[in-house]
């Protein structure tokens, strides 16, 4: 896969791209990126990006000029016209089934706007998809691309080794996880479920999914609706409710 | 404000923190942090930070010592108890109410794992807050935590100049923002529309008020039904739906 990401401040993606998980898939060529300064590509003689929104008010707002420009420039060698991703709080709301999707492409564009409006030119004829990674405001694009790129690549085949990889993960399974332990059995005190200690598979089986279906009750009931439970984990969440009445 | 950050790949923090408003707030004394990778707090002699889960599967899990010292140790000298904030898609979904909730802290400890869970001791005994970014896995906590800082910080005050500020911004005003235009006002024939251009305050006020609402309708209307709307925007958003109908 590549990535293009558009930004005023590329230094802020380094450090993130060069750790971890997205250096090794790199290292890997599993996928490759290139940091896009738009600025570079404004014609106005002050390399300018932004101006005042028209009918007023606070804030500046990002010109169509440098952004249509380097996005086209950047697509125009591509064999097929790659999604064109736009980060802004009006998007899409960003979820695993999005990753799952993205990790299919084998070109995407990132737009990050940076405490600013976009033109809703580059809104309506430019991108493909508009995300926001969740309600609250940040001050730039370049975070909410990092955690969409950082979610996307760790799909990649081959990307998570052994010990990284995570086949319960929350969301994938459609439950939020189960507890987990590990040594010392006794920390101060606090002690590891006799469970976990007991080497009887078919127990810790049905404790941690009755564990992570707990969990997912008690924190986020809206996950479990759109779930399809066994008749096992409807017994389980019957008795839950129950407890609770 | 001062932030401790709990993490094994601090070089994914510097950048981020070192650009742009979180700089500038740094410049100006709103914040400090201070990145602790706990494996320095490890007793193992081989500084080992993790270990298999108990009741096997896949994955690596933090042992409890180290994170538990690396807390006690940094929060001991505090006038206060600070929040402990674990971050993990168990979590409370973070939104800008938190965003703002957290804004009012002195001091703020995050706790970042990476690809591995945590022992459930650390969430039981530790923390205070366990925040989720959103529905989505990613490779560790330091990007949500990144995420949470750079929305807490851009709320302090004197933080956002007046460039940058954003009064209007989407989830403060409970529905998403209206488009934006700037200069052209031709770019490749697509035109900004007429009333912008008009200089007549109320009806330009009138036209962002009902895109506003427009667009919240179309792509988060769940975010409408939290929010209090005048008699004026009830009669546009009836507008609206009839429109659907």
């Amino acid at each position: 896969m590549h990535i293009d990401i558009l930004t005023l401040f590329p230094e802020m993606i380094e450090g993130v791209f060069n750790s971890s998980i997205l250096k090794k898939a790199q290292d890997k060529n599993k996928f490759s990126y290139n940091l896009v300064n738009f600025r570079d590509y404004s014609v106005n003689k002050h390399k300018k990006v932004d101006d005042y929104p028209y009918g007023g008010g606070a804030g500046m707002v990002l010109t169509p000029q440098p952004i249509f420009d380097a996005v086209e420039t950047i697509t125009k060698e591509k064999s097929s016209k790659p999604r064109v991703i736009l980060m802004c709080p009006q998007g899409e709301p960003y979820n695993q089934k999005k990753a799952e999707e993205l990790a299919k492409e084998e070109n995407l564009v990132f737009i990050c706007g940076h405490y600013e409006g976009y033109d809703e030119r580059i809104r309506k004829h430019l991108v493909t998809d508009e995300i926001s990674i969740g309600d609250y405001v940040l001050t730039g694009g370049e975070l909410g691309a990092m955690a969409v790129i950082d979610s996307v690549i760790r799909l990649l085949p081959d990307v998570l080794g052994n010990q990284e990889s995570a086949p319960e993960d929350s969301f994938t399974t459609g439950l939020l996880e189960y507890p987990h332990y590990t040594r010392p059995a006794d920390f101060r005190g606090l002690k590891v479920p006799d469970i976990l200690l007991s080497g009887d598979h078919a127990k810790i089986y049905n404790w941690r999914r009755k564990e992570s279906l707990k969990r997912t009750y008690e924190r986020r009931p809206e996950l479990i609706n759109s779930h399809t439970l066994s008749e096992e984990d409807n017994k389980l969440l019957d008795t839950l409710i129950k407890s609770d009445e």
